[in-house]
């Protein structure tokens, strides 16, 4: 059992969104973002098949979709969308969002550079 | 993509915790789980290959373990399990707990009768 609070674990960048490997396995990928106000993960897709949640864990912002779509994003929020669909998400406060992704793979390695991994072992 | 939001979705009973099935999909099963103050979801586990995400949403309790273990839970707990080890949860508070187990199956459907599906497409 392996065990982590998102709220010590990460904060956050004026410079872009902060990113967190939570869990790296071959079951799943669990990755936090957090956004201060005004940040967005870009709408973006990958062409492989599988999907993923996003998890509004505080904050408030929108959801992004293809063709400028929106839906409103607050805590309690959960969006389950195709890795292959276009999803993205844009903070309107300081905004923490956890994904989780099925299958893991290269999905998310993309987006910014200096994740870290903030697992501890019980 | 679907979306919902577990404050408006699910609340919580008296009489034991109140689940709601958030997704199911040959990729992942997600369910929320809210419990009111001194609710338990007891040590189980389930003898098959996999690993599941245990969030808390909001409130406060605590993880159990094997051998009556305990790791404090508050919001924005992150615990990776395998889903053959034994885990379990006691609230403190009321409290919303957000669980994603792949590979989905049966794990779950035996916890409470009472669930639902709380999607909605959009």
């Amino acid at each position: 059992m392996k065990h982590l609070n998102l709220y010590e674990e990460n904060d956050f960048a004026e410079k872009a969104f902060k990113k967190l490997l939570v869990h790296d396995s071959p079951y799943f990928k669990i990755i936090n973002f957090n956004f201060k106000a005004g940040q967005e993960l870009p709408v973006h897709n990958h062409d492989i098949e599988g999907q993923l949640s996003l998890v509004i864990i505080e904050g408030e912002g929108e959801f992004l979709g293809k063709d400028n779509a929106t839906i409103p994003a607050k805590a309690g929020d959960v969006v389950i969308s195709e890795i292959s669909e276009p999803h993205g998400l844009r903070a309107k406060t300081d905004l923490r969002l956890l994904v989780t992704i099925d299958p893991q793979s290269t999905v998310g390695a993309d987006l910014q550079e200096d994740s870290a991994s903030g697992l501890t072992a019980e």
